[in-house]
């Protein structure tokens, strides 16, 4: 049985899809982050970097959301939510999410978690202000070049689809207008049609 | 025919072992950084996001270091790079090369690279300060919880390790001191013990 740990407004939430998209057994539990649960022994103790999402297996804990996404797709082959047998798709859909990772995320986070990167609250003012301007450039990157569509990598629904979906959502509070980016925009409507993603947003934005 | 496109000093070192690791017939073409040919109309046309590495299959190319990685993996499995067969220790390996994309290149990266994330020169000297904190707490996490050894993944050298050996090799410069890590030391001596990362430390610091 899986256990998977989560919190409101964070990148779990595309994981939390993907475990339905793939219809895996599991159970789920929400951590109070703005009471620091994140941070308590018993969760450091599950995953010492503190942050969510970690999924826990009969094998260990798995952290880290691209990492999180490939585990699912393979252990649910028939839900066929990556190309298994095609080591070239298969990096096309990894750099995707590699890129969602380790540029979108951290342009978005310099609006919130500034203090990860800095201490000066003028430091802080002036990461936020900038917040916008690469957040934009992420989507300008994605809809130019990135988002074949309907899905991201063309006509099959895969993994990058619900961690487009995670950031698009963070992007209005970011200051930027998916709308902006008409692809991005089709997308995000599209994928709010699907019934994983309905039960994740009702229980995330509950 | 792969062709890879590297720069000295980034993070395409890791990728580079990895080719030299699988055995693969490549070419290689190194760009001039300082130069900024990472951002000319030719480069741009190869990789839109103006960044090393890059991967040109005759299939498409392919950017971002885990994905790179976990590709060359795959397409040379008697190289036994990583573990194919096994989801579960396939996504330990995903995720400990997500952490280091995503966190500890993060953090290395506000030394130099600050304009990404912000404008004022106060800002950038405040970035900097904060590094080697930031790059001390990734190498903790990695000598206390994630570095098995003597590989990354315990007896079984995989496509972790030239990545930890890359990030490894810039601490110095992040005013870190790796022997203050035991573990990722002696990581750091016997990797270059091998011939791949030998040939490769004669490119990239020629």
């Amino acid at each position: 049985m899986l256990k998977f740990y989560y919190g409101l407004g964070t990148c779990s939430l595309a994981s939390h899809i993907a475990l339905e998209d793939a219809g895996l057994d599991y159970t789920a539990e929400r951590l109070d982050l703005k009471g620091n649960q994140q941070n308590s022994p018993d969760y450091l103790a599950i995953n010492p970097k503190g942050r969510v999402p970690a999924l826990v297996t009969d094998r260990g804990i798995l952290t880290e959301t691209p990492a999180i996404l490939a585990f699912i797709a393979q252990i649910a082959p028939q839900a066929d939510l990556a190309p298994l047998n095609d080591p070239f798709a298969f990096a096309e859909v990894q750099a995707f999410n590699s890129y969602v990772c380790s540029s979108m995320h951290v342009a978005h986070a310099h609006r919130m978690r500034g203090r990860r990167w800095a201490t000066e609250e003028s430091s802080l003012e002036d990461m936020r202000r900038k917040v916008p301007e690469n957040v934009r450039a992420g989507f300008d990157l994605v809809e130019n070049k990135l988002l074949r569509g309907p899905w991201v990598m063309g006509e099959t629904y895969t993994i990058c689809d619900p961690y487009l979906f995670t950031v698009a959502d963070w992007a209005k509070g970011d200051s930027v207008d998916i709308a902006d980016f008409p692809k991005v925009a089709e997308h995000h409507r599209r994928i709010q049609e699907r019934a994983p993603v309905q039960k994740m947003l009702a229980l995330y934005k509950a």
